[in-house]
């Protein structure tokens, strides 16, 4: 109870002060060094070409074709860069790529960090989510009355009290608030990044790695960094076709990495893989049958077995490594130019 | 007969080039110069805490709070600023803030542009678009059975048929293509940024207008840029606070500017407005109604009130300046830098 009092607490001090909600320009840091940059920009990788009816685009044009599947991809490239490595960052559930770009407390984003340590950034949001765009048709479909409402597919938001739990900011499990590295004083701005999770309007399951594949083939060096339900993005890409992937970060993966084949275990051992945790992964989540300790123990199988077959596969789990109160956003903790420094080290070393 | 026959021809041969969909990274351009930054990044201004039900979530949590209204910015400050105006840019409809980043062709954005012209840049995905996120409550009410189908708000898509003769690429008024300044040979990457107009989620009309404010107040000196169907937000973002503004820019603004009322202009008149309109502004629109003529004339009776009244209204109707071609896209088109250097050379002169 007096957990949950606490908790209680937290959360209405976090609401009360939503009246002063919007974060001020002052807020946001600015690095003593400028940017150097070659370029900028962004663009679409995929999407196909969808032809559809009237009542699909929302009963205003006769039957035509528009894009669906695309990907958005932002991205930095800095004037020196140490080598033609670039960091493709995926974002994780109800969230896009504002993940990686300026903290909840205007800190450098991990886009800007690591071009900044001289490689060239890119950031995508997921198929079906933010700029990447979804598709509507099924609502269309329901909103003329041509489905069922209960056809339509499930587009779900994470409330901010689950978030406290799950993305490990407050835990209940150590009956007290953690000392955690997230920016407590930035919630209400972190809570703002949060959407609708439309991806389940992507009919295609695996176009995500589709994309991700043209990608890497055209960048021809990558490291696929995912964090949470992307987490075996990277994976997933790399045994559609290994062509243009160094390797595989994976930042607290969600599901479990413990159902691959040994085929799909060979397939993988000859690029280096990267597991990271935070701390507190025993705490309780608020998810019905959702336990980070479980992700974690299933990921690390993966990584063990990969190490077995001779694979430059590492975990970094971060307590152990002393390095405590880490939440599950390890891109916006307060020391996370710390955990980009462990990567690139990571990287630097077992890159083949 | 023979009009549509051509335009037919155009749409056949754009979609059978769409087996060779995705944009290749060397088809983006890159400057000779570095761009030098001071900061660049991205953060969220308004936005209220609401408490949604279980089922407005999508079923899978208990009642609990998210964030609504917020509206996602995108910015890049030079390390070198001509002064201290910060040019804000407001995308149209079924579009994000893409559209002031690279080009479909893969030239620099406006964005880019403009800050290695001295000036930051802020880009922002209005409220209930793209990284802003929308309210999905009546979606998944709707999925629950609680409101009926056609309760749901509309969520809008425009074919690629229609964006070719709505946006001026193609024209059947002049009997023939249109020689378009838009690079017609990436109209299928054009496409991909086009996405579900969800604006209808947002249920305070003016919520975009209060967080254009926040912005402008915040920034204390910006010149607010809209296009198509945003092109009244400017005006309307003023007529509520003109605090931190510093100019309107309206880009082939859609609706009508012949609706304000004197007491309206008159509070208007001591900022300087700019009306910008490309080619081709009489040919068909193929949306029943819609005639870019009309917006034309509407958003110009506005220039000349505003004039009559002693302020610094102008309009740059392009082919009567002898530039001739543009699109509705003018931060697409070929000559989408001259277009800016009129723009800055506007500002330079008008400002206060």
């Amino acid at each position: 109870m007096a957990v949950m009092q606490k908790i209680s607490l937290l959360i209405s001090f976090i609401f009360i002060c939503t009246f002063s909600f919007a974060q001020k320009w002052s807020d946001i840091k600015t690095d003593a060094e400028p940017l150097v940059l070659k370029s900028v920009g962004s663009f679409y990788v995929g999407g196909e070409t969808e032809l559809q009816t009237r009542s699909e685009m929302g009963n205003f044009f006769p039957e035509g074709h528009i894009t669906v599947n695309q990907m958005y991809v932002n991205f930095m490239v800095p004037q020196k860069q140490v080598d033609s490595t670039s960091f493709v960052f995926i974002h994780g559930i109800t969230l896009s790529g504002k993940t990686y770009e300026t903290t909840p407390d205007g800190r450098m984003g991990w886009n800007e960090y690591f071009a900044r340590k001289g490689h060239a950034t890119f950031v995508v949001d997921q198929v079906g989510i933010g700029r990447s765009g979804f598709n509507a048709k099924a609502y269309n479909r329901a909103r003329n009355k041509e489905i069922e409402p209960s056809e339509l597919p499930l587009l779900f938001r994470i409330s901010d009290e689950n978030t406290l739990l799950n993305f490990r900011f407050a835990d209940s499990l150590k009956k007290a608030l953690v000392a955690s590295k997230f920016p407590a004083e930035a919630y209400t701005e972190f809570s703002k990044q949060s959407i609708p999770f439309t991806a389940a309007t992507v009919t295609s399951p695996d176009v995500n790695f589709r994309n991700l594949s043209l990608l890497a083939k055209d960048l021809k060096h990558t490291v696929l960094v995912s964090h949470s339900q992307s987490g075996a993005f990277p994976v997933q890409t790399a045994l559609l076709n290994p062509e243009g992937i160094d390797a595989l970060v994976l930042i607290e993966p969600g599901g479990t990495g413990a159902n691959y084949t040994d085929a799909q275990v060979a397939k993988l051992k000859n690029i280096p893989v990267l597991l990271v945790f935070g701390d507190n992964i025993e705490a309780e989540t608020g998810v019905p049958g959702h336990s980070w300790k479980e992700a974690y123990d299933g990921w690390n199988s993966l990584i063990e077995r990969l190490k077995k077959r001779g694979g430059k596969a590492e975990t970094f789990f971060l307590p152990q490594m002393g390095i405590k109160g880490n939440s599950h956003m390890l891109m916006m903790d307060t020391n996370n130019q710390q955990i980009a420094d462990l990567i690139l080290a990571w990287f630097a070393t077992n890159k083949n």
